[in-house]
């Protein structure tokens, strides 16, 4: 790995970095990254992992991280074909922060269900 | 803070931690956490800084996070009145995650255009 350098402003709305965020905050994108964390899984796995997404959002999600580089698909000439994902390298990179916000997000979320709890009583 | 533990799954569409997930993973969420991460802004100044966002788009964004604790709403009565968002406690401690994503975002941008453009090559 190279050393960490900032080279762009995810603020600036031309700068490449922004269209990362970008597609981080897609519906579908964080889970999906999560749900492959442990290795490859095959696209019906995949989809009952996730729980609530159609086929087609998911293979929309998959296909736009494939393009960025971040997931691999690999075709196995079976009958009936096999189809599995996987992070590539860089997407294994990116577990780091991910993985961060999945860990925050599983030891906070108390703290949101009562902030929740606690604004709808005001309104 | 309290020693990390997980509470919860993000898989599990019924674990609160997939709420926290999925409001991550909405349109202008992280953009709008990077953008408080210095300190208190003005409304006005949050737009200029997310650029593209329309102010009803925002104004639902900030009310999310409002809503999740995570954002603080301040109004000084003044003419005209200032509104000011800051991040909660909650909120601050979620940067250390948020922050590692906008940092690796910055840093490993280039790798994703390079391969968005040797997919678009190929097809």
């Amino acid at each position: 790995m190279e050393s960490i350098e900032a080279t762009g402003d995810v603020l600036k709305p031309n700068c490449p970095s922004r269209m990362v965020v970008e597609r981080l905050g897609e519906r579908w994108t964080l889970l999906v990254l999560i749900a492959l964390r442990r290795g490859p899984v095959r696209f019906t796995a995949l989809r009952e992992m996730i729980g609530v997404v159609t086929p087609k959002v998911l293979t929309q999600t998959l296909r736009g991280l494939e393009h960025d580089g971040l997931v691999l698909r690999t075709v196995y000439p079976e009958i009936p074909p096999r189809v599995e994902y996987q992070l590539t390298g860089l997407g294994i990179s990116l577990m780091g922060p991910v993985d961060a916000l999945r860990q925050w997000s599983e030891t906070n979320s108390r703290h949101i269900v009562a902030a929740r709890e606690a604004a709808d009583r005001q309104s």
